[in-house]
């Protein structure tokens, strides 16, 4: 039987060895899950919300040795990770305060009229939900992370897979979880975890799972949306995937470009440029000097990237040679460490004709790399951007003034390509509330609907149904006259907000 | 260059005949809509309800030359298509509203905190749309059905592909719209039309085309979603397709079983059976002789079947062969008229075990046809329900009083199975209002949260975009601090409805 190990990226020794789950274990999975769907299905938001925060506080009870369980596995320090565990509890709670809020169910009440029944439209969880997490982030996109929190949070059972990186953790945190869920009520099998590849593409083929969630690579991605689109029935799956998150520095925005460089550095080799956020592209006016500024910056921060694994530190060395065959110019180039998993930081530069369908520059670099390109003006900088793919995020620096006159087109322009933009702010923060939207046109997202951080998470969960001529005793709560839960609805129109007088 | 022909169905001659779009013609069309994009995204709802109440003006101006002509292509008959005119008209105006009421956008706005900065999110229109309507409502789910009155009110421009069997109507609607438009003020290519299957396989693959949009059968509906998932970036496709739509009678629903079974007939006979939402087979508790009922019922009603196509038409005969080999026994046959594109009416029993995986027995007939299948007890009906595929729409007929035992838990379990439940009405009847859901589980649709009749239908063409840090001025309208357009928000997590006090 294979076994799944992790590997220390500090200096490349083994840290956890797993069996891989058996294939007719991960049928059990799955199977119980479907059963556990039916009694997550009847359970109260509030209800679900209490699990959420059972699991969040159990997290913090274990913080210190999760964060060095992660640590060993990740080398992503233990200050970084410590953040990123508060985080987590902090999503897990979240996601509850929005099942809890209700407007998720989306419920809708239209009474008969003399020609129409009576019609009630409620989001009801679709079930099993196969949540992959990311390299990372081994919390907050983890196996605990947003998608499964906001799958349990819908009222789906979640089947998790988990990341050979970080195997251990993975392991730690579905037990943890476990325990939690079961002594805050939750049903048997709510979660579960499953380990190794076969058994990743078992849980995604296997009959009862009902929607697939992904955080990772596009090789990845693309390999588990394949098998899902040649299943008999064929169900959702949002893959949230890598992409090249395009900077554009506006004419007004160049005037102290030295502090650009630094900030946009700091951006691209936060986590070893291990970000899906990670801003891979940066389009400057010429007359900057500006892959020069930019070296300057990169060799001024003296980064040491050390990736997640074996494979990641040999991808950025792939690719960087590939960037150069594709048409870029080697402008600098900080060698990694000499230890384990280590990659060097790179900053590249290349003539914005070679930005062109098809080309590797329009691709993801994953590592603390980046490419610099100055274009000449306003026509160049369209035909540079409009040769780009989809992506999660994209960042215009302006002279910070109202008057930057390419903000506001630039704006619009990016806003057709990404699925977040942001002015000023470097793009690898991504806040967990009610506005967020981390998603994007494909290849960012399979779905550019979707977001996988965020209070419309949830939506992913969910699908609507429509009871027609259906009694009160008959419908779920949601969508009872009385309003049990005390949603906000829609009624024949008009919405109408519990407590508020409308 | 190949011509596309309409016939009579009365009689089978020719009707109309129009040359199929040119390729460069096509590419034109998708073309001047990406152009058209950046224009309808800059209008405002009201704008667009505009729009959308002069094509409806229109449809009623020639209300009486446009049922002629369809029923030239279609012989659905005069009243079926003067109510069904009516409908599209008051879709339109429909789609306007929602449009107008500003929902659909979404507009959440979280306020920068100490740790996180000011997000706004808004949905998008997402550009061209590529609409396939359907055969069986050449108003209501046709060129200018919901598809198009929908994507046309979330700010999207539409290319319809005519449907062959009514290529005339299709080209005459188009006329009208595309005036109507204009005259509102719309900008051109808002909305335009190609002819033929190879115009609309390109459209389909044309990089320029953002979504597609699809009313019609299992078959057509898949190869259109194949080439979607073949295309270098693949974008959503909304098919809505035929199912069987199970009729579940409870064993106090069946008291007075010959007044069900006129009701059944009525329903899987209307329009010839050629609904999505016909209801294809009917679980009846033992002991009713419910196939013979249900075949005396359709002696009665002496439906004469005139099928849209000749296709079509012989589809009803293969089809019912089919059945029959697979293992369901023809209680009565009802032969078509002579002339045209008749086919046979015809009522079929099976087992309840015959309803295994993968039998086409659990396939729609898209035709006045219905399978009668008996069920012993609870157990053997939820063993038969779990055997079928997802469907548009269930039916529970019940004893009607809050004290059936069995409804409850069938409303329950066919929520899993179909996007509508409907208790005591027939399912042919759709209403198009706010909690309307016309969708389903795979493979009744390819996207199970998407609706193609009711408010809902507009999600379908937006997209969220969240802006952070962005300034009011380089906002679009929607997202911007003084809400020109008077729409509900969140804002720091709370609903807020313009002018409720709120």
């Amino acid at each position: 039987m294979s076994v799944t190990t992790s590997f220390r990226p500090y200096d490349g020794r083994p840290v956890t060895s797993v069996s891989d789950t058996a294939p007719e274990v991960v049928q059990g999975a799955v199977d119980d899950a479907v059963q556990a769907a039916a009694l997550l299905a009847a359970t109260s938001p509030g209800q679900r919300r209490a699990w959420l925060r059972a699991v969040a506080d159990n997290l913090e009870t274990h913080a210190d040795a999760l964060v060095a369980l992660a640590d060993e596995e990740t080398a992503l320090g233990t200050p970084r990770l410590t953040a990123e565990l508060d985080r987590t509890a902090a999503q897990l709670r979240f996601y509850g305060e929005v099942a809890a809020e209700g407007s998720y169910l989306g419920v809708t009440i239209d009474g008969s009229t003399a020609t129409t029944p009576r019609l009630v439209r409620v989001n009801r969880p679709v079930g099993p939900v196969a949540v992959f997490g990311a390299s990372n982030f081994p919390f907050a996109f983890g196996v605990l992370g947003h998608d499964t929190a906001s799958a349990l949070a819908a009222g789906c059972p979640v089947v998790a897979k988990a990341h050979p990186a970080h195997v251990g953790l993975s392991v730690r945190l579905a037990d943890l979880a476990t325990e939690s869920l079961l002594s805050a009520g939750a049903p048997e099998a709510t979660f579960a975890l499953v380990v190794g590849q076969q058994a990743g593409t078992q849980l995604v083929a296997a009959e009862g799972t009902a929607v697939v969630a992904f955080t990772g690579s596009q090789a990845g991605g693309m390999a588990l949306w394949r098998i899902v689109n040649e299943r008999d029935r064929v169900i959702p799956m949002y893959a949230e995937m890598g992409t090249v998150n395009p900077v554009v520095v506006t004419p007004a925005g160049a005037w102290n470009f030295e502090e650009v460089a630094r900030g946009f550095v700091g951006s691209f080799t936060l986590g070893s440029g291990q970000y899906c956020t990670k801003p891979g592209l940066m389009l400057v006016p010429r007359g900057h000097d500006a892959a020069s500024v930019v070296a300057a910056a990169l060799l001024e921060a003296v980064p040491r990237p050390r990736m997640l694994t074996e494979a990641i530190a040999g991808s950025v060395r792939t690719t960087l040679a590939e960037l150069e065959e594709a048409g870029a110019t080697n402008v600098v180039t900080v060698p990694g460490g000499r230890d384990g998993w280590s990659a060097p930081a790179a900053v590249l530069s290349a003539p914005v004709a070679a930005l062109l369908p098809g080309s590797q520059l329009l691709e993801e670099c994953f590592g603390a790399v980046a490419l610099v390109v100055e274009y000449a003006d306003e026509e160049e900088l369209r035909s540079a951007l409009d040769a780009l793919h989809g992506s999660l995020v994209g960042t215009v620096v302006t002279g910070g003034d109202k008057d930057d006159p390419d903000a506001r087109w630039l704006v619009e322009l990016l806003s057709n390509q990404v699925g977040r933009v942001t002015v000023g702010d470097w793009p690898t923060g991504v806040a967990c509330s009610w506005a967020q939207h981390h998603g994007g046109p494909w290849p960012a997202t399979t779905d550019a609907g979707a977001t996988s951080v965020g209070a419309a998470a949830l939506d992913r969960f969910v699908r609507p149904v429509t009871y027609q001529s259906v009694q009160d005793a008959w419908l779920p709560p949601p969508g009872r006259a009385d309003n049990p839960w005390h949603l906000p609805r829609r009624i024949d129109g008009r919405l109408v907000i519990p407590g508020s007088g409308t």
